[in-house]
């Protein structure tokens, strides 16, 4: 063993337990490799800054650097500046949401607040509900504190309440271990679909019924193509804690997500957050709050809504020619995503490679589900980056490496060597 | 109970082990309530931004809204931007450091380091050792993964390495149990003091001997008044984990800071990272590497250290005029600090309501050790942030609190109430 290895060794067996479970991504690794330019990647999250406009990025940034200096480069309070709290108080009350600035605690992004409800909520072994496929961030995030995380379904009306309902009988009334439940009821994360109004409703009492918290995370709920608004379920209690960010309706470079809660639920996340981070950037919190105080981005923000529902009408358009008839996918109200179910003797990891040499990525599906078993013949195809033409085109190479999988297994099929699902 | 106490109650009761275990800290209370304009505080660590030039701010925001407003608006990798990780690089090598851009990882202020070097390396009851007293956000930070503290004293040449042996010694070698070293050698914080050559030698043989990571952290390094530089750890051992901030040198509003590890180490940290917050403020490390590119930051390092001198001779006069000759307190050659230490029967916590009245504010020292009951009789007062005159009117002040204090006890003394030190 040479001595670089030697070292090596001995830093890493001093790697605490939840890390030491931690494994770097794959995908992640490929998706790395994959920066050719004649890519097109269905596979991120990533909204389309460049429809921002310059004029509006700059005045916003002038106070950062003028009026408020002193304040956007000097350490700010855990909690953050209350006056960007007040601005994401006057977000909320849009969306139906009452909550005074006092109760909201701003966090790097929405991604730092579900580590800190993680930090602040969960000891090995404690159940945590969530849908199932889930925002993979989220899963990375809780399960550095080791829970039990239990997936209930989804169909078009978002996650299946009577599954919940069976699943919280399991787990029984005023169970010590149940803490929380996560979902994004809104354009969901990768599902793309939306809980209908009686869903959230019965979901408010069950959580009182069965003493559990309802985590709220809502990043797509501006981003609305067909359809009404349909009020969130912190609006319909309290109780819920919230979170929201601005990186789907100004800019994720910026971190700024916060969290809504009940001021009990709030102090703690404060004490956890204190020696996370002591606090966020006051620099990226001025800047936002001048966004939403001096520009037009009501505007801006519809600019987006068109674009992206342009984008998600290529890709169902594209979905319905090209794809085999053996596939299924969600049709979503708003949000980036879609997420395709192939017939269950497809693996979406391993095709991925496939897909890479046509020129094409997406996020396979196994990694939105805490285990990495369930999920392995789903993807989620994001239509918020590429263009309309692009988005065509990935969907028809995409669609014959599919075809191509396909064929062989129908042959598999015809042959009787398979059954046909 | 009222409904409202309910459902704080039923919220509160999930809170986990490690936050429960958290307390508000009554000093951060009173801190809260003393923002009268007649108090002088010497209590926070707050740099003086009011130092750095507009022009240099503007200058280098300007990037974050023109030339790289695509970059400084989107998602970034979880290690952080190269360009600005290469600014790190270059900063450490001032310092007697080689350290490629690609073993850094950005992180959002040194805090966040320290909370994911917590996550990494420590399990409950794993050994850290550290100065005691030591920086209490470190405390905090670690504290989360509930690990077994060890504090080492320290005298005007840093820590006392010949206690540090005897302290390992109990460990044993190679214990599993023992995961790392935390110093602040230069400058301490809160102690001012500064770790010389040969102790710093003689730390890293022991870390190969029994076999623990040293975590440096360096925020002050670049802010020396007197004497010259001392060669980092990490340049006389590649394997030590250092962490830079720009928190001082430039501004704490933006978080920029950064770990420099073997990649081993860094590789575990970025697993870590990923749950935690995705990535860092693309904007704020646009900003960051503006500033140390596009402006002239060495002439403003030199006005804070020029700014500072002063200051820390002024209180370093005050204290040899007013203290009382009871107290002892550190000479630092730099940073932000100085320790002072009374005799064991004054507590510095019930006295901080007294100095409060008197219209000056410093931080209790039992903050200063994880168990909260060492340091009672110590406190640390900062230069950092207020004028000479206010320092010297802010130490007249604290004396003659002190002294009232010392009168009883002298009285009781000579009364053979109480035996003399």
């Amino acid at each position: 063993m040479t001595s670089a290895h030697l070292k090596f060794e001995r830093a890493t067996e001093k790697v605490s337990a939840c890390v030491s479970g931690m494994r770097p991504s794959a995908v992640r690794n490929l998706f790395a490799a994959a920066n050719r330019s004649d890519i097109i990647s269905l596979a991120g999250g990533m909204p389309d800054v460049s429809l921002l406009p310059q004029s509006a990025v700059r005045k916003a940034t002038k106070a950062a650097w003028s009026d408020e200096m002193s304040v956007a480069l000097q350490y700010g309070g855990t909690d953050g500046r209350i006056e960007t709290r007040r601005v994401f108080s006057d977000l909320m009350r849009d969306e139906g949401i009452r909550c005074k600035p006092e109760n909201i605690i701003i966090t790097s992004g929405a991604q730092q607040a579900l580590d800190l409800i993680g930090k602040t909520f969960l000891d090995p072994g404690d159940i945590v509900i969530t849908e199932g496929p889930t925002y993979l961030g989220a899963l990375q995030a809780f399960s550095a504190y080791e829970p039990d995380i239990r997936c209930i379904p989804f169909d078009e009306a978002g996650m299946r309440i009577d599954l919940l309902e069976a699943e919280l009988e399991r787990i029984g009334k005023d169970n010590p271990r149940l803490k929380f439940l996560y979902t994004i009821p809104n354009f969901q994360n990768p599902g793309g679909v939306t809980m209908v109004p009686e869903r959230r409703k019965r979901l408010i009492e069950l959580s009182k019924e069965y003493n559990f918290i309802v985590v709220e995370d809502d990043p797509y709920g501006r981003l609305r193509y067909d359809g009404g608004h349909v009020l969130p379920l912190k609006a319909l209690s309290d109780d819920v804690v919230y979170l929201g960010t601005i990186s789907k309706v100004f800019a994720p470079g910026l971190r700024c997500g916060w969290v809504a809660a009940p001021s009990g639920v709030l102090s703690k996340i404060n004490l956890a957050k204190q020696g996370t981070d002591l606090c966020g950037s006051s620099f990226d919190q001025v800047v936002v709050e001048h966004y939403f105080r001096d520009t037009p981005w009501q505007k801006t923000l519809q600019k987006f809504v068109k674009t992206y529902r342009t984008r998600r009408d290529a890709m169902l358009k594209a979905l319905d020619e090209y794809f085999p008839p053996e596939a299924t996918w969600t049709r979503p109200e708003g949000g980036f995503f879609v997420w395709v179910t192939l017939p269950t003797y497809v693996d979406t990891s391993s095709m991925l490679a496939e897909a890479l040499a046509s020129g094409v990525i997406y996020t396979p599906g196994d990694g939105f589900f805490p285990d990495g078993k369930r999920g392995r013949n789903s993807m989620r195809i994001a239509f918020c980056y590429e263009s309309p033409e692009n988005i065509d085109e990935a969907i028809k190479r995409l669609a014959a490496v599919i075809e191509e999988k396909l064929e062989l297994y129908r042959a598999f099929i015809e042959a009787g060597a398979l059954k046909e699902e």
